[in-house]
């Protein structure tokens, strides 16, 4: 199994094969503003839908073909008029034309004879370029179809005038050397030929990159490798890989995978597994004593790329498995200082939250260490009383009592939940001494149920000044008010420095 | 790349590299419960942690080995006494000895020279064998290790006594053919080769199939897939793919995959994205016309295992790709009589609004269905009052007034948070009638500031049942309670519809 890349094309079916997940729909309005990013992202082709499918559909895909993007626009067609026609409507760039071709298929789902397809497949080919379009014929099943057949009616597709000829392994049953043997068998029919690969047995990526080994020049995938089933190829799995272990360049834009894969996630609803490659929550996340203290010395010990690379950020987790290093890592942060007797007590209570099932926050960290030191560290602002009272028949309600470098301030607000009161009234609170605007507000549930921990990041803008700011709890209200005042503080804090270098200088 | 597979053995690193995974701990107990149910499974080995980690995790591994169980039992040691130590008084029958043995690891993450880590791995090797324990000599970061580095260190940890060999893919770099190659060049040792491989570009399994054609004879692998970072090679794709795509079995009892990855998503806090592969929820779920149509005529045209095999359900989901097969044979189900020409008032009303993007449940196409028959559909639970209490010197408090089929349920209830308590009180509510349980909550903030919109998806069970709901409101908690109140509404008008059919059938 040698073979060597030639350029590789990405031919996205998020919109497509992606939206066929079982669950999702998506408006033409959130189609338009993915196939944008799409195309920003740097695909070569953006499958926008199957015209036929409703009025809906070929609405979405007409606002995206008068979009004038670079890539280009195809539907999905099954090999009848009635489609070709729906996808000439819309006036799409190409249609990929899909016609099935295993006995199988053909017997059981079309109740039709080998001779019937063949007609079908050369007759809407024909049909197609007539109209103007670029055709991708397509076989459906290709993988369990007896080989002689798919060459010979590829064959016959390419005569009556297909330009790109796919095979798709519809139910994901190739292994990477069976892929590589299979297209590698298709490269000598004079078009370009395009991989498309399905994640039943999680092989998808895999299979994708042999077929480009052995010749295919077109990889059909999705963004976070969604589809039916088991989903499609992952678009970013395919690219990176390429990238990094192949040093294959596509046209894709590697650092704005992560931002893409957040904004499919939240359209369809199909939030990733927090070990998804490449884009999960984890990719770049690091727990254990081992693995953690290895990338603080040098980042490569485990990991592969920088999570730059991909748009994404490393984060660093406290649990059983966390080693001291860390810990003086975040202590010092924290501007504490400890003694080794003192910092072993710290460690030895992380530990035994661990033995508990407890994963460990920062606040928790910084409240053991405080303890364990017997101090307060300075703050400008500390919480006195947050009180927030919130329902169906209740506008947003809070209450606050700041300690302000000594003088007590307090403040209520409304908002249009609890947490925009508890913020109004801080920002009411603080008025005078520091002006502050909320730039972003970021919010994560980290893991599973309603007691999972919430993980909030704001930005806080005063003046020219930005400050983020993060904390991890299992109280969305608590966790954004201390990421605000932990925000707060910075700023109150750098300021002092300021002014303090100012009068000495 | 020929080859071809000796038996193959399993070695599940759940308990150690899967609890690994940032955020999640495991108490000793729910680690017991999942090695029962591993050597249920039927795996060879259970690495059950790493025995120098901390107290709760030496009682952890202690409990395993009391249990008496049939697969062999492991520790993780680092190539220091201590660590063997902890293994030792803990019983296990086996270490997994693990050296950093590329210079990258070497240099900057221990601070040594290749000498040094020969020499640990010697005596480390030659301490655990006098000590009457199974060594499996471990390379991490194997595969950017000088590769006649990495043989000599193997040769000289056999010669010290070393049963078997484990090749670290750390990172997860390798491809395919670079682990065919990689794996195949260590099988002349003399000793079993074991492969482990993490997930880092989307190709574990695929590398982890790779070796053992070239001769490796155990791989390591994980429930879910779990682990640092990506995750390692997921047990259940691999041994799937081994099972379905070569023929070759393990000791895995392929019909409790599903059960037990849904066992170790809800231990861990880890849940699964719909598209996994064999185990994820739209693993066997169908929605477009084209795929559900051919399922319903012959399941293998678009699955290439049935869901029995591993323990799992087909669904079908209604969506704009739906076709109107599915939508007939479901108002079947519900018992409903409908004529042609209202069937086809229900579907198209059934496709537009999936071109607003709802996904379109058993509900909705319940109620459109009576509303299009003229029959009037009910909401089984509604909230008439919501009220939270919270704060930071507050115990988060939630009272909620429900009407449940015409009756008043007032309930209260306290939490870690005003979502959690709120959700408590609903579940307290709720006890008689449907037994809720949340198995995945999710949040995000749509855009910027605090006054965002708030996406909140969550999935209940109930029983064998699992819907899943969603609401996008600003206010967090309003968003949380719609959505679980939502899911609960599925749940009871889909029992509703079972039970009725059962009186009638």
């Amino acid at each position: 199994m040698e073979g060597s890349f030639l350029k590789v094309k990405i031919f996205d079916t998020t919109l497509r094969d992606g939206e066929q997940t079982p669950g999702v729909s998506l408006t033409p309005d959130q189609k338009l503003r993915t196939a944008v990013k799409l195309d920003e992202l740097g695909v070569d082709v953006i499958e926008a839908g199957s015209a036929i499918t409703s009025e809906g559909e070929r609405q979405g895909i007409k606002n995206i073909v008068s979009e004038g993007l670079n890539a280009e626009i195809c539907s999905f067609a099954r090999a009848v008029k009635v489609d070709i026609d729906a996808a000439i409507e819309c006036g799409v760039d190409s249609v990929h034309l899909v016609v099935p071709t295993s006995d199988l298929h053909i017997k059981h789902k079309l109740r039709k004879t080998r001779e019937d397809v063949q007609e079908f497949a050369v007759e809407s080919t024909e049909y197609a370029v007539d109209h103007g379009l670029t055709v991708e014929l397509s076989a459906e099943d290709s993988t369990r179809t007896d080989f002689d057949f798919l060459k010979e009616i590829f064959s016959e597709g390419i005569d009556a005038g297909a330009h790109r000829i796919c095979a798709c392994d519809t139910v994901g049953m190739l292994t990477p050397e069976r892929a590589y043997e299979f297209y590698g068998g298709l490269t000598d029919l004079g078009v370009p030929v395009s991989v498309h690969c399905h994640n039943d047995f999680g092989l998808a990526v895999a299979n994708t990159l042999s077929a480009l080994r052995a010749g295919a020049t077109q990889a059909h995938v999705t963004i976070n490798g969604i589809g039916e089933r088991a989903g499609n190829a992952s678009l970013e799995e395919l690219v990176v890989a390429l990238h990094s272990l192949y040093k294959v360049e596509t046209g894709v834009n590697v650092g704005m995978l992560y931002d893409m894969s957040r904004t499919v996630a939240r359209m369809t609803g199909i939030y990733l597994q927090p070990n998804k490659a490449i884009v999960g929550e984890n990719a770049f996340a690091h727990e254990s004593g081992i693995h953690a203290d290895g990338v603080m010395k040098k980042a490569e010990t485990y990991e592969p790329i920088t999570p730059e690379l991909v748009g994404h950020k490393r984060r660093f987790v406290m649990g059983k498995h966390v080693g001291s290093h860390i810990i003086r890592q975040k202590i010092n942060e924290m501007g504490l200082r400890v003694d080794e007797e003192r910092f072993q007590q710290i460690f030895s209570r992380i530990k035994a939250l661990g033995d508990m099932g407890k994963c460990v926050t920062d606040v928790d960290l910084q409240a053991i260490a405080e303890d364990v030191l017997g101090v307060l560290p300075e703050k400008p602002v500390e919480l006195e009383e947050l009180t927030i009272v919130s329902g169906n028949k209740v506008t947003p309600t809070a209450s606050v009592k700041l300690k302000v470098e000594d003088i007590e301030k307090l403040e209520a607000g409304v908002g249009v939940g609890p947490v925009d009161a508890a913020i109004v009234a801080i920002r009411k609170s603080m008025a005078g001494v520091a002006d502050i605007t909320l730039e972003e507000y970021h919010v994560d549930a980290i893991t599973g149920g309603t007691d999972a921990l919430i993980d909030v990041v704001v930005k806080l803008r005063n003046g020219e000044n930005i400050v983020s700011a993060r904390s991890t709890q299992p109280d969305i209200i608590m966790a954004s008010v201390e990421a605000v005042l932990g925000g707060i503080n910075k700023i109150l804090s750098d300021k002092k420095i300021r002014e303090s270098k100012e009068t000495s200088s």
